[in-house]
């Protein structure tokens, strides 16, 4: 084996959270591993932008040849992990819904909202209105929250647009702040989010819209990864659905579905037969939705915020796809109207208390299935030689303490690809 | 009347909010008041640790004289509130409770969980181990993250000593707290937190050793304002708990009950029948208590993070005692075994998504209906002349956005007694 030489090396953690162990993961998704494959007083050495080496300080310092510049942090009596993955994000919008929010709490109907400005539309309205560098300046303060929260790679799609012009626009912010922020964003067109006011009449055009203009051009322009659609009754149709899901496959675009949210539209069974990579949402998901997708291997990505922040009663079937064997992700679902949190730290909690997920299998969600569930699984979302060096310092000696400690920051510093950005 | 001089001037804030109108305030307690009288534009003067005026900002700033040196803060954008109060904590212990918090979610039981060293218990074990220096350690760890996320004052508790040494040596800690740190503890002696294993069989015993011992030694040395008793099935009965509190009446100290958390043990009756300045919990309260406590004016301290944090079904009777005119307020019970956070702000979120009170009700609950939870609104929880400069700058432009951006910081900064201190 050659010597590993390294630019930066971080030893001395109580617990290296490695997630690293080739036995468990398959060629498509990882498991759900309980197993978090810790090493006490671990070190991990990165070289440039990616880990070379893991293992118990001790050993890993003699197999390591330092670069004469390199940094040595020492993170004793703290967790490192990998950086944190927020596989479903709405991150790029206009205005604000505090008031809707404040409508829901005493009580008032979805319709009481959507005429007192509020819903997906008001959103809409806004950023119809609003120019490509203000949506810049509003993801950007997003991204910031994200990133002192631990987050360092983010799926984020389009969807507040509902024009050709006004998607593309969502996705150009997009596209520049990745190129401008340390935190990656893989971007997903969301065209199919909700059907525009102009097309309440005639929903079917605007399927045609979206199949015939917007997928081509988005795709010509390069501008998105996934293509997404909200399956729902009153949103898209299974039937519409498909043939979105079908002209996006065509086009070349990964495959992901909001599914099964608010009703059993058959959603997660779809997923399964377009071997979309991930079925997201799933609050009403059944049995038969379950087995086909652990058949077919789609990643299940849950939000408990999202339930928890609308006030639903039902929480998506989590116990039931972990012992199904399903590896189910976790992610914000961050935007202006079900779910305003950047932080992956109180989804984790949630996902603990409101979910039955344990600290082991919530902290797997939001690092190597979240990876997997962007179909990053090869480049992030565990410490292991080869992978980026994304990691997190925590102030805990223990990683239970993240998902434990409830509502604030328990970040102690955060690495992006070997830079120290937070 | 006199031109005010000011060495701080906070200016155009989209909302001031100042929970100011001398017409609503009572004698003894802060109504809940859904009007936070904000001042939109709104500007704060200040002079060292005191607030000279407040109004909108054009006509302040022609009000105010400016010191030589002062300096003139601009909040465009900007939400200015008064510092968050915290009237419930337990801040200053030993080691941490996440095996526990895993094991409760695995749906172990309390008796699993105490055989598993789980419970009060470990902590005080930790806690008489622990140096008093180890325990200002980790207070101050604690209230950094308070005041990171806008808390200024908070109520502080023993009661993880229980032997009269070590209530003394928290409550040593927490005095030292408050001479050091930016943030004011209030100390309160909880002597009565829980039955130590050994007086098991002879719980009487310890009441005497609180009465006889405790409370004179903690009176004495003038280190408690605060006498508090968890007054619960399985720990101090209805009886045990009247003779601490005639006792802790007659040393002079103001009283709080830990009330009707787990059960309904009649802790709002005794309450009103004290006199105390509040109950807290209150989860199982009924009508009587909640009429008898109105009648009193005992401030209701509500802990929505503490049901969330331990999966229980009920929240306490929030609404009610608003239609029934008490002034409610909340706290995060910061604790190592049922609440673990620092941060008023996810209190608030769960004050309205749990016990549906809106934004403006959680925010007087966490300002001026907080500091009468502690016998302080004379002094804090509002934005008047004459109160301390303890005052909130959020990134925000609405109120309403702090509950609704749920789980991370929208602190931008924070000034305590004039001086910004975040």
């Amino acid at each position: 084996m050659l010597t590993p030489t390294a630019s930066l090396i971080i030893k001395n953690a109580s617990q290296l959270v490695t997630l690293h162990d080739p036995q468990k993961i398959g060629p498509k998704c990882g498991n759900l591993m309980t197993n978090l494959d810790i090493i006490n007083n671990g070190a991990v050495a990165v070289n440039g932008s990616r880990i070379v080496a893991i293992g118990e300080t001790n050993k890993l310092l003699k197999q390591v040849v330092l670069t004469r510049r390199a940094k040595v942090i020492d993170a004793e009596r703290r967790v490192v992990t990998p950086g944190l993955i927020d596989p479903h994000t709405h991150p790029v919008f206009a205005g604000q819904r505090a008031a809707e929010f404040e409508l829901r709490i005493t009580g008032r109907s979805y319709m009481e909202i959507a005429e007192a400005g509020g819903g997906i539309i008001s959103t809409v309205d806004a950023v119809r209105k609003a120019t490509k560098n203000t949506l810049k300046l509003n993801g950007k303060r997003i991204l910031d929250r994200m990133l002192s929260f631990g987050t360092t790679t983010i799926e984020a799609k389009s969807g507040y647009g509902l024009t050709t012009r006004d998607e593309i626009k969502q996705l150009l912010a997009i596209k520049e702040l990745n190129d401008e922020h340390d935190i990656d964003l893989i971007p997903t067109f969301l065209g199919a989010h909700e059907i525009p006011l102009e097309y309440k009449n005639n929903p079917d055009d605007y399927v045609s819209l979206i199949c015939n203009d917007m997928i081509p051009k988005v795709v010509a322009r390069n501008l998105a990864v996934f293509c997404d659609v909200f399956c729902e009754q009153g949103v898209f149709s299974p039937k519409q659905t498909r043939i979105i899901l079908q002209t996006a496959q065509a086009y070349g675009l990964k495959l992901k579905i909001h599914a099964d949210e608010l009703s059993n539209t058959g959603g997660a069974e779809l997923a399964a037969e377009f071997d979309a990579v991930s079925a997201d949402h799933l609050v009403f998901a059944g049995d038969e939705g379950i087995h086909l997708m652990q058949k077919a291997g789609v990643v299940p990505v849950l939000l408990p915020g999202t339930t928890f922040f609308l006030g639903m009663n039902q929480a998506a079937p989590a116990r039931l796809m972990i012992e199904k064997g399903l590896p189910v992700a976790l992610a914000t679902d961050c935007n202006p109207g079900s779910s305003m949190t950047e932080s992956m730290q109180i989804i984790m909690t949630l996902g603990c208390l409101e979910y039955k997920m344990t600290p082991a299998e919530v902290l797997s969600a939001s690092t190597l299935n979240a990876a997997f569930a962007i179909d990053k699984g090869s480049e992030i979302g565990s410490l292991a030689p080869g992978k980026f060096a994304d990691l997190v310092i925590w102030d805990a000696e223990d990683y239970r303490e993240i998902p434990y400690h409830y509502g604030g920051n328990m970040v102690s510093s955060v690495y992006k690809k070997g830079v120290k950005v937070r």
